[in-house]
């Protein structure tokens, strides 16, 4: 390459990054990161207060095996922790995704901030809802909010694109 | 570090970007991502289509309890549904990151987007091939081209990886 | 932009990456992936060998309606994987993203290699401990490695985060 295309490659690259957008998601990932990892310890906290097991080899301790088979079953409580387990992998991996392209899209750190804080807030709300349970719609519209602002996100990622090529 | 070697190292990462390659990686990862949220509207479809509900909180609208309970219980469409969003989350999150990281890796615009038009295919293919469904082993080979999609990406990255070290 | 903060900012970009820590994440990443595709074939082998099927197109070739009807079962063999490669989800998708972050926190390649080996193993010996199975607590300590791993990931980010701010 020459050093002419070099620079301008550079400044390009330079120009797409903007470390506190950038940062900004990072710190949201993490945090709704940590939020779906308590969920393997809400499940295995209802698993052990409800015992309600899905393997052999966890309810040895219960003693004998006649004794022990019946805490090998499902627990309405359990199975709904792992419903909200699930719907938060299905709803936070695009977000992580979608978010990390986001930051690189020149949105303003503001506009930012506000999907990456509705998003969050939305997560933890579904949780809530789900678990308490609180009546519906409060949690399809927890679940609604999420989902829409990573299509909002996506809309701008393809206003960009279209405005490039 | 001296300037000369900050020099080098910016000249190496601007080498290891190829916006297009990149860009172009960015415009699948939102197709396939797309796809696999609409399955969480094609779930809640067939919920409400056959009156199929997992939690008590739902089918609250459909009259006093015992009428309502008999909705809660487990429907082969809406779980057919649910397995192909299952299968959607568990090819479709390697190939996001092997995707990225393949992104980097020097290939030629074409071959990646090959690549990347084949997994969308593939997918899309996957799950009409389930909720149609169609005959075998239609879902089976749809499921297969994606996999060795993203087993081919690994193999350039593996390849890159042994030439650098 | 001003030249003089154009310059400020490429260094800095610059500064973060340390191209050696992110090639050793993309190769664990790459580990850790294959590990958990494995897990599909794992479960069309069990589904083959003990014929247990989910959907009615799969079935069809062990011949007429009512014989192969009797193969659209749940078998405990099958479950089995089917917890082991949702727990695989559950916990590689973090790690994949904050283990991605962390390779830009300045961490030391050393000590990048040691969180990213630990995980590696434990997700292996989770896997091990959940198909043989083992006995407890050989499945819920390897478990609790990964985990760990992750969250000190994160520490490492959370500090290095509250030092810029």
């Amino acid at each position: 390459m020459p050093p002419q295309r070099i620079l301008t490659k550079m400044l390009d690259i330079t120009d797409l990054i903007d470390v506190e957008v950038t940062a900004a998601y990072v710190k949201y990932a993490i945090f709704v990161i940590v939020k779906m990892m308590l969920m393997s310890v809400a499940t295995a906290f209802f698993r052990m207060k409800n015992k309600a097991f899905a393997n052999p080899e966890d309810v040895v301790r219960y003693g004998k095996e006649e004794i022990a088979k019946k805490y090998l079953r499902t627990d309405p409580d359990v199975e709904r922790v792992r419903r909200a387990h699930l719907n938060d992998l299905e709803n936070i991996v695009p977000f992580l995704f979608i978010g990390f392209f986001y930051s690189f899209s020149g949105a303003g750190l503001s506009t930012a901030l506000l999907h990456y804080r509705i998003f969050l807030g939305s997560r933890i709300f579904h949780t809530v809802s789900y678990l308490v349970p609180l009546p519906q719609p409060c949690r399809a519209l927890s679940w609604l909010a999420g989902y829409l602002v990573t299509f909002s996100m996506m809309y701008r990622l393809v206003m960009v694109g279209l405005s490039l090529s």
